[in-house]
């Protein structure tokens, strides 16, 4: 049982500030995300696209972003529960609560903190009737780790840039690439479509276009999938491992059955006071909240985490008064023994 | 009269980042501040000063933060009128705004925002009997130009950093620098400390400690000043100008007159909606407001500025329904012709 003082839920922007805003108040905490790595969509779906609207940042990759994040939050030494989405959550007689994620794992806290932005964000599947009977036995939607593939036959589909990107990636590792696409043309940086051309002319990638999978054969594991040509004709080709890239759908998910006030597939909070949610002990902050006026800006994660911060300080010290000191004056205290501060003024006599 | 969209009264980073949101709308902006440069105390008290709890910036130095603020609004061309402070201000029939400085000059707009601060920084003045007949006649209590000191013969007073800074700044610029302080000791930055030391010693800074100026003299203009030890002593010194540094300290100022709620020295806004005070039109952004659970950060004052910037809209356009874009999707597009933009992705055929 992982126990902390503040479960968050959600490691993208807004949920990694929270940790810096609960570790000024002494508050620790541990994070849950379904993805493999911490960031959410700024790490997944656009690392490399630039943010204009950070304050203070003309502009900033989104990865950068998380990155400077994670250098901010680091003092606080946050846990993370990674690749695995939170599922069940039930509240104790003592008002805390305990969350279990879809592998079993458990975390107990006094308050939870849902920044789940717009929610998982689930590989869409391709319709292929036995496609589940496949899946970690061949079949994955999301590559986490490369070498799983290393002298492997992988069958990519897809035209955007994950296929793009990691056909790409794969030629170098895997055995064979193959790239299905239903179209003869990709939609990517300029850059990734010219490299997959380029690995196509030199064998590299195998290019298999106006076609898709529509079939998949093996015993336990994969060993092959069947294509099917627009114009009718159908083909078989062995493989190891399929890796349908057709993008990500958020879905609220699990959450949605927490007993939650839900509008518009967001989480209902009161913004008048501190993002609580109906259930008092649970937050919601960012993207996956609404209330009137909502933007769904990082910039707004960014505050919602700091006043929800004082909230729960509260509702775990109740009655201790709270005085907040500037960061600037009273500098920032690490749970891992390092300590910021501003160089004092010096009081001296020089006559 | 200058014509704007937003008049935003405190060019503090609240305020500064309030023409990006208000730019993204295509709502031009203008700044009235009573200091001489944009930055509020960011620039005036601590511009040297690290911050730690600026979102994604592990650490950030408070000049660096409004420079790099100054950096992301320029391309929304905001008009400044510094160094006046905002006066008076009349509703029209029409429901728009004629805001007028202590120096006459005269601001329309259809929304008013104030992100005001603490207040404007009044200097901290010695009670001096007649300091007020002196003031721009050889008194001052900030330094816009130092080039006015050439060759003078000044006299500063105080104990601190900014006595002690400027001291040497202008102990290469004017005649003689005198600096005068109550006690033996001063209280700043070691190597501000150390420097007026080295400085005493080359007879090119003179101290007067133990002592204050308790009077001033002269025809129209200051000619001197009266010195008293805290002995008893007194002694007489020519002077063209007296610069007394004790600090600045935080006033609401004219705006208390306003007609706006007041509670605990800070505007009452709406935080449930839209930031809006009690008089429509009329919005208070950052430290200067306050509402149930209000935090003083500046990470507060980005969100109700953007969130504001909404309502603004509104009601500049009424009935006319703003989709909001993801800078990251939409670009920004400066009044100044400049477009910044996420590299497009190409759809091509690559087969």
């Amino acid at each position: 049982m992982i126990k902390t003082d503040i479960l968050i839920i959600g490691a993208g922007p807004t949920g990694l500030f929270t940790v810096f805003e609960a570790g000024l108040l002494k508050l620790k905490t541990h994070l849950i995300d379904a993805l493999p790595q911490p960031g959410g969509q700024c790490s997944e779906i656009y690392p490399k696209k630039p943010i204009y609207d950070i304050p203070a940042f003309p502009e900033i990759l989104a990865g950068d972003l998380v990155n400077n994040l994670m250098e901010q939050i680091k003092p606080f030494e946050p846990g993370f529960t990674l690749g695995e989405r939170a599922e069940t959550i039930e509240k104790l007689d003592d008002g805390t609560f305990i969350v279990t994620t879809n592998k079993g794992t458990q975390h107990h806290a006094p308050v939870v903190a849902i920044a789940g932005g717009l929610g998982s964000f689930e590989p869409r599947k391709p319709p292929i009737p036995n496609i589940a009977d496949f899946e970690d036995k061949g079949v994955a939607y999301i590559i986490r780790d490369p070498e799983v593939y290393r002298d492997k036959k992988v069958i990519i589909a897809g035209g955007g840039d994950s296929a793009l990107d990691w056909s790409i990636y794969l030629a170098d590792v895997a055995a064979e690439v193959t790239l299905v696409h239903r179209r003869n043309e990709f939609r990517g940086a300029l850059d990734s479509v010219e490299k997959v051309s380029e690995l196509s002319k030199l064998g590299k990638i195998e290019l298999v276009t106006e076609a898709e999978v529509k079939g998949l054969y093996g015993n336990d594991n994969l060993e092959g999938v069947t294509i099917k040509y627009n114009s009718g004709e159908e083909i078989q080709r062995e493989a190891d491992n399929f890796i349908p890239l057709f993008g990500l759908s958020p879905k609220l998910g699990p959450i949605a059955n927490w007993g939650l006030e839900i509008e518009k597939n967001a989480i209902k909070v009161d913004n008048s006071y501190d993002y609580a949610t109906n259930i008092p002990g649970i937050y919601a902050i960012g993207d996956v909240n609404t209330y009137p006026g909502k933007l769904k800006l990082i910039l707004s994660g960014f505050h919602e985490a700091a006043i929800m911060c004082q909230s729960a300080y509260q509702r775990i010290n109740p009655g201790k008064k709270y005085v907040m000191k500037y960061t600037t004056v009273g500098g920032v205290q690490g749970f891992d023994g390092t300590v910021k501060a501003a160089k004092k003024e010096v009081v001296k006599s020089i006559v």
